[in-house]
């Protein structure tokens, strides 16, 4: 053998003896992690991929022929991609409150109507075990406005089917919340296009 | 009024006080992003979300009828919900680098070959612009572990269509990727259920 060829034998060698000792622990890890359980998931976080982190877990689900609530707390008057994609499955519960961001809004007691009758919708679903996958849009921003009462999420949650996955997405997820939940991920911004100035695009943010 | 009515106009007074300005930051903001280019996304870090973010972005996508490409670079041996859904579209061109992740097979050289075979896939997507979004997922591990040259990726993302968006996910994204990217996102965990001994969830992480 060459060198070269030496060289590169050794460092497969060595490659394959780090994949050994990492295929071990995932394996041991794999073997104690033996219970099901239908998961509460938190997406929060000042950066992207909430939201459409928790459409890729309903595709997920869809393909696994589940059926899916969707719940979105937050609406901006333009029509979004994942809404006009995911309505036309059967098998997909979607509802979405009616109009505008808060902001936009400015009324404070419209703005608590129409999320509680969405939170009415949300909790019809978290009562339905034939619904396998629960996704509570932007649901952070209602609770952080104190539009929904964060005690009847709370019991909502600790109540629902054992086996359903309920995501809750939206930045400045509450304390309570965290503590209740099997998975918190915070999205945090490195980068965004927009400081750049490049606006919202379709299949990315819309 | 009583007193509880006057506390309560006062409130939402003060929600319309602060809904409004913070409708004029979003308002200038909002005009001064007044681009529109397709994006290089990077969802990286060790929590959840890298990858179903950017399945819900291909869902997004499809939406808005846009096409989509999608090559996943590690694969185990179990099928995944997402694969399952997402290849029932005639708008999607899926493809899988063949057989589990790398800490399975522990061979160096085969692992090379697989993901160079799916890079060559990637490559006549990132060059094609009849193709709207492309999502390379888990890329960033084959980048890790050199089985792609970084400057290969570098430059057909450099070179792709203007409008074509890219997005690359994975842990431990490459230095000079988040330079060239215009959003990154690190997907931090706070919490994961399989560290409390529970295993991964069909519509959840599979």
């Amino acid at each position: 053998m060459t060198d070269k060829q030496d060289e590169q034998a050794d460092r497969n060698t060595r490659h394959q003896e780090r994949m050994e000792r990492k295929k071990n622990v995932v394996d041991e890890k794999i073997a104690r992690a033996d219970q099901d359980k239908g998961l509460i998931l938190v997406n929060t976080g000042n950066g992207k991929g909430k939201s459409s982190s928790g459409f890729g877990m309903v595709a997920r689900a869809l393909g696994h022929n589940m059926q899916v609530g969707v719940v979105q707390f937050i609406k901006g008057s333009y029509s979004t991609g994942e809404e006009a994609f995911f309505r036309r499955f059967p098998e997909v519960q979607y509802h979405v409150m009616g109009e505008g961001f808060t902001w936009e809004t400015q009324d404070r007691n419209r703005d608590t109507e129409m999320a509680l009758h969405a939170w009415q919708k949300a909790q019809v679903m978290l009562q339905d075990p034939t619904i396998n996958l629960v996704l509570l849009d932007e649901i952070n921003i209602a609770l952080k406005y104190k539009y929904i009462p964060i005690d009847e999420v709370i019991h909502a949650l600790a109540n629902k089917p054992f086996m359903q996955h309920v995501i809750l997405t939206g930045r400045g997820a509450r304390t309570e919340l965290i503590e209740i939940a099997d998975t918190v991920t915070e999205m945090k911004e490195i980068k965004h296009a927009f400081k750049a100035g490049i606006r919202a695009q379709q299949g990315v943010e819309l």
